[in-house]
């Protein structure tokens, strides 16, 4: 049995907490040694509940000799910066979605890992949901056909804090998902134009502020297919991930919310619950992307899920914000460039 | 017990073959008692079948006097004169969607109906499915509250002749059904934008005479709300309808496309089978919109759907063909001005 | 078009007055022409509503010329009877189940009904079905392979008057329905032996006094089969009727509540409304069976469910009763004697 | 962060192999650092896998100081007389079920663990699936209200040598897993009695040998509750586990076989793979089996399914074979006993 991979994790927010949570209990192949936060209080009582070293400093954990991986889990403005420290120290890199902001800077990331041999994979955690890999299965063995019309929609518990979210936000850091699902499933196409709409219908008294907290996205693909992506901040019901693709064969569905198999029959009808929260509908997937990593990290192989294809999906979602701010439909920059 | 309510059906082809067929079978409170066509034999067989008289000329059904109801099943082209023509001889009108191709002809048949005093249906099935009946009360009653994303989409089981197809087929026939149904589901809200796509990618080789057999709008409200509406002229797994509704307070959907209850499980895993013709899947609500006429005809009061939804979803589909022409969002025009 | 057949109900009770609904609303091929209580106000009551003759007795409207087919649905104990005399006046006859409540009765009735030639169709609705039809017609495919575990059960919306019920309702009245099922998805195959157990426990206050509202049966086939029946008087959410054929090939299952496509999404989950009534879970097999009888009625054949097989679940019926007196085993007579 | 609880395997048979397995991927506070089994390449080989010390003999690795628990998976003839020796070595003892074939063995085996002080867990593996779990919350927070009928099965996916199965097996091996889940889902009520009939209908040809592989059996409850639990040994389409509980204010039920949340709709019908193996279908709940027995043994206290309840479902067991033997009812020993 191999010695799991040593992980050091930058950012002690939310999805750092949860990463380190899910690598604890879910991932034997890896273990956490360090966490990084600029907030040494927030590094310490991470690093404490895992037993591993703290830092305030990312590039100083990046620098230990002990981090053969760099989980990247900070501000998504500093995420590039992060990727190519990691990249030029020589270690393998994990990077939260979204990888950079912009196309220049998922260029200098993209140039930086490739020049220093490292793995670069990014936290497009559908791709690892067993529903979502079933769906993929389907489609690129043909069993739907060519691809016509997809389907791609999150939606979010709830949104606490409106006034503090950043523009594009649910473009940039939302609907990326969707985007990456949307291309993902329809291998060999390419997007090339978006109509995109977006409101603030969940929090309409910081619409002014410039709050965005619905979206819907049609892409064009060079193949023909259209696609729709949907974003929601708040979902009563919980956190909604599904996505269907059709095409001349036929459809395939994933995604159903299901909290378990367990179903309630009483005088009000049938009931069951749904899906509370990312980590709970996506537990597996979040696992599976670290089972992923510290096996490409062992095998000296690319990983399934790369920073190109985090490039993609941002060349959608520019196109999208474009969109909305001209109020017609955008063409998609070159996405393809450094693939 | 009432007597059955006497209907005279205009148009012996498909759908007029499928209406004379549930009204036999189904409809206890009505009785076929005449069938017009311009091609006699077709006019012959189907009222032979049904024991009723059989006209080559609609205008002479009309003036029939045993006639109490007409049933347009005609061509599109002729659904306004038709309505015209019946709603001048005092008779109920049942009309086949699309009532007209214009605005205008739309006008025209709505005050004539007014000013004869007459019902005048028309044949949005959507409205009488259990399922979307349904998840029209959870809307209505408040379930999902602010109504903020929806979905509604339509796939046929296929394209018999794909060179036949009239121009702008899938926004007049076929979407206009979703725009009914977006519009009744989002209750006190109207349309005011749409943007378009389509495509041919089911008989690609058929694009270049104008066919599109594959399209995806969105629509925007005056109340924010977005709603996607998808159409496909070829579904592999038979007759495809369902409705999704998201709201502030949860979301409710409509549409499973199971043929029965029955489930089987052998060696390739679960199955069951798929409905695969508007009958099959429809069959209930072609029912009911018959049951809701004859209903309406016997107590003289307007029924659940009328002339003036049937131009208001007009309204959009045009809109979409401008949309589609122009390659930007296009407004919808006043849709509401004679309601 | 064939003119109706004209039918004359015995019986203006619950389901009496519930065939009459659907014999109105959904089957033109029959038409309610006479309705017989000896109750006169009941009978009146319910053949005005339908624009029937009344009558007082039942074998004044067996002799009713105008009457081509009786409809039994009296009291339990007066079916055999009635049987005997419809067919005697050489009536075809629909009798709800069961048929009779002595294996001997039901030799009479099975007897008159083939001296006279007539038509004897029995009610055991399950038969008509869409999702029972199915896993019918799967099973009788070879799609499950050689039948060895079976399960039918049937769970009432509730229990109005305990002390009211007939000793053995249970099994004469309720299971019945199952047996039939059970028998009719095991083709080819004898049951050799039940073991049943039953209880009051919806109402134990009653027990004292005989009622049993809760059953569990198993069925032994000379096939080897094992089949379990399960009923309960009263199920919180509804009317409850499912079944399941697991064979070498396979499983099939039949039933699943849901009283439309509907689904909602609440912050409480997602749940969706059950059937609460024969009539609704059951309504399309209500209307399904009479059109058959209709059928055999114009065709001159027999229908798909016959006097033969309501002597075939009775015997299994009586079986049961043997077994909870004696509580032990019980081998089932001579079922097929008469087929 | 703790270090992991280090633990000793007894057995490298298929369900040893898979324990070791879900231990090493799933369960990072459990490290397994012994194996043992009596044919030294088989311990050798897995040993080999996960970096563990072999041994052959099953009390040398009780004794290895290294080890803190013991996961017992040898032979169940072997399971009373392991629990008995690693008790009073101090050890902690994780008994795959059956935990002994008579109750006398039970006794030893609960009294030597309760001897010593040490935890007595039993794999009983439905009890940590999320959605039994789920069913277990709905009863105990009373949704279903008095429990009156329930339902437990088993089908496993194949029997891969038909001749080589010890008698007894599919109530001693297989049904006790769903006597132990109807036992759990009735919190406070005591089985009295059950009927049991056997056959073997998967391979007849070994039925003169002894072989049973389908059985049904229905056990009635001092509070009055029926239970039906179902096995088969070979269900085509993969490995089947449902449970189901009816009460007095609803039902809930647990297991849906299905492999992911993909659905695919192909000119077939719809389709998806259900689960085809035990760790696939009840991966979730062998991890958090272990996860369960590391944190009682961390926090010293006793598990949430103990030897007790090994020895409660084995009485129902024995009383199966002696319902098959008599051909008739059969009383359930004290189960309660030591309880």
């Amino acid at each position: 049995m191999d010695e799991p991979v040593s992980l050091g994790l930058i950012g002690a927010g939310r999805i750092g907490t949860s990463h380190a949570r899910v690598i604890a209990q879910d991932v034997p192949s890896a273990r956490l040694v360090a966490v990084a936060d600029p907030r040494p209080a927030a590094a310490e009582a991470l690093a404490h509940r895992h037993g591993a070293r703290a830092f305030s400093d990312g590039l100083a954990l990046i620098d230990d000799p002990a981090v053969q991986g760099v989980v990247i889990a900070a501000s998504s403005d500093a995420h590039a910066d992060l990727v190519v420290a990691a990249a030029r120290a020589g270690k393998a890199v994990f990077c939260e979605k979204p990888m950079s902001l912009t196309l220049g800077d998922a260029d200098r990331a993209l140039a930086a890992a490739e020049e220093a041999g490292v793995i670069l994979q990014v936290g497009f955690n559908r791709r690892f949901d067993p529903g979502f890999r079933a769906a993929h299965d389907a489609v690129t063995s043909g069993a739907v056909g060519t691809v016509q019309l997809m389907r791609s929609l999150t939606r979010d518990p709830g949104l606490a804090n409106p006034g503090a979210v950043p523009p594009w936000t649910i473009f940039l850091q939302t609907l990326i998902h969707d985007f990456d699902t949307l291309l993902w499933l329809n291998p060999g196409a390419e997007p090339v134009e978006v109509y995109a709409t977006a409101d603030a219908l969940v929090a309409p008294e910081f619409k002014e502020q410039g709050l965005l907290d619905t979206a819907v996205v049609v892409i064009t693909f060079d193949n023909g297919a259209r696609a729709v992506a949907e974003a929601s901040f708040s979902a009563a019901y919980g956190y909604d991930v599904r996505g269907e693709v059709f095409g001349s064969r036929g459809m395939v569905t994933a995604g159903d919310g299901a909290r378990s198999s367990m179903r309630l029959y009483t005088s009000g009808g049938l009931s069951h619950d749904t899906a509370r929260g990312d980590v709970e509908l996506l537990g597996q997937a979040y696992a599976a992307e670290f089972v992923e990593f510290t096996a490409a990290v062992r095998e000296g192989r690319a990983p399934s899920v790369t920073g190109a294809d985090a490039r993609r999906a941002l060349a959608v979602a520019l196109a999208c914000i474009e969109s909305v701010q001209t109020h017609r439909p955008a063409p998609v920059a070159e996405a393809g460039v450094l693939r």
